[in-house]
């Protein structure tokens, strides 16, 4: 029982120093106000632009060859999505990211849909060989895949296959790729998995509606973008991005009840610009190894 | 009046007999949870993600030549649009379709703005030409041009000539191009017709918000999409998608009432989102020659 | 006493001349709904299209060469938007802004993001080289960096520094660079400025937190557009669309409070589809000098 108490204090501790962290990082975003530079997928694009805002950041989309290393330039983070890449915008997305590489400026990587064609595969695997990526953040099957494990894909969405057999060991998982790819590694889905390969953490926040609408996952990875852009531990940023996203989701579902989709949808940006470190603090469930 | 009331109970049981059956469409999209696959406009892409995730599917949006035919072959039904087209995604449109055909998933072709350019005209009937389409949908100007009847175009609206001369014989003109393009036909607007060529019906559904807001028409092509992906009649599922836009479209106007098109686009997917059979057999007003 | 008597009634006529006849092209927007063509960004491109509609009129987007030229001629007014622009599209507005020109149609021009890269800035000048523009609408940075003056810039947002040195004098510089131009200038942010060069007015509406959404610009942009479409008049269209914006996020305020950015949105969309004379009258705070 003694035992039991230290380790529930342990948790809680961590927790809050998590949930601390992300608080801290957050009223940094919203006086710093970073620019956070996007090439990313035409479907989602207003919601990535809304969160970031939403987050405190000043987002900036911009994709063309002849201007992304300037707008790379004047950033201070770089989100890079492939959710409706083509060859325009790939060669943009590598001159993008090895601009950012340059001048210091940290990647986050969506690899949307990786698994589901062998443009998407390619494209995802030279961007990370290409560019040194800060965070990788993707679900379950698009994050296996990249990883060079066996993945199954449906789309977009995580298979519920590769879901069912990673619950159990998605700490793992995502320890053991963020050592071999040498990158923060965020899986999200029903359970979030964080790992830069030392530290890893499991995130138990979040509500089934965010797979429900389109862009859950584009917003999140933005949001550690946005926090890419005023902390230098991209650990601390894809927690706080994580985090954020999950906890958000359940205060929308609060807000919204079973009104529906569209109400979450507008509850959940809602819940992103009104978020606050007190709440951060007693929502977050937030497990360390 | 036996003979009206025999009328009103036939009329009756039809209605019944295609919101049960749309009914029935909609658990099963909600079950099979079917990949749409589409290649449309960014004007209203995201509109369209969110009503097919509304509708219970799962869409995936990918549009470059080089992975068209991949993404196409894990999708249950393909929803071209071309509302944005450019000469690049017009060959990926080509090749999607006929990788469709080949492979046997069913095509829902939206015509936006036919008759408004050269360019948006001739690659409809290209399409046409080299896709074997399932449901051909759009407004009735857009149709009639499709289909070489005599039509004039204000934009991406119908204009109000077309309109009014065929409100008469909406039905007649459903089916008789549903003949002439061997593919199901459904025009809509201030009311809706569809035929098959052997089947005709008219939809009384429908709120005159619906045309106050962007994407109306292509997230009624969307859900039209869903639903091919989980029934080989292509007739059932055009009726099945208008049928829930229509209703959709009054249950948003009762939840929002004049709180202004915001608060419409908001309730409008959450209706769809929340639809379930008994709503739609109360509401449906389906009437059928 | 008197003096300021006579002023603040002198204030107040001009005021409501501008209220009244922004009220009275709403009115007529509402009417004629003119189809205003759109080449613009594919961040903000829904939302322009729905406060366009909200606003009464008719939103067409193309940006194919090969069909600008016949969807400006169908349309009343063209919109030109910078803010994803790309080689392919640089090349259909300049060939958009040309015909518009040559069949008398009103052009806008937003020019987002000029000063954050050449590619921007050369293009920015490139169009209004190439095509006379009606109106040229942006923040103080981008509107700056156009007309030549010395400004600073943070991506897509005007910087503090602009700001600040400007709220002292903005209508100062609207006059100079309208004159220097040749255009209607429009200068949006905490504080409107517009000028013809001749006729001078600063707007004091608006609200905070048209700041904290994307696409506020963007939407101000279309609606001037949407306004060009029933007006000769370009300093009125830009006065109009300016003012209904401004009182729009006022009203947006008032019916969201303090839930969000999300609600904000939705209910800043829901203002304009409701806005009416009486309420401009009412709220408007226009001066001139």
């Amino acid at each position: 029982m003694t035992s039991i108490n230290t380790d529930y204090r342990k948790d809680l501790k961590q927790m809050n120093n998590y949930a601390t962290t992300t608080g801290a990082l957050l009223a940094t975003l919203r006086s710093n106000k970073p620019v956070v530079h996007h090439l990313t997928n035409y479907v989602t694009v207003n919601d990535c632009a809304n969160i970031v805002l939403a987050g405190g950041a000043s987002p900036i989309m911009a994709d063309d060859l002849d201007e992304v290393a300037e707008i790379v330039a004047i950033a201070a983070a770089l989100v890079l999505n492939i959710g409706t890449l083509n060859h325009r915008t790939i060669t943009a997305m590598l001159a993008a990211g090895r601009k950012a590489n340059e001048l210091g400026i940290p990647v986050v990587l969506d690899p949307v849909g990786a698994g589901a064609s062998k443009l998407r595969n390619e494209t995802a695997l030279e961007l990370l060989r290409q560019v040194r990526v800060g965070v990788l953040r993707g679900n379950m099957s698009e994050i296996r895949f990249v990883g060079g494990l066996a993945a199954s894909t449906k789309g977009v969405d995580a298979s519920e296959a590769d879901l069912e057999g990673d619950n159990q060991n998605g700490k793992q998982i995502a320890r053991d790729l963020a050592q071999k790819l040498n990158c923060v590694v965020a899986i999200t889905g029903p359970n979030d998995y964080i790992s830069d390969g030392a530290r890893t953490v499991g995130i138990a926040n979040g509500h089934p509606m965010l797979s429900a609408i389109t862009g859950a996952g584009c917003m999140c990875t933005s949001l550690i973008g946005a926090f890419l852009g005023v902390t230098t531990d991209y650990f601390e940023a894809a927690v706080a991005g994580v985090l954020c996203m999950g906890i958000a989701g359940e205060l929308a579902f609060q807000a919204a009840g079973d009104r529906g989709t569209g109400s979450f949808r507008t509850a959940l940006l809602d819940s992103i610009s009104r978020l606050d470190p007190k709440t951060l603090e007693k929502m977050a469930k937030v497990d360390e190894d």
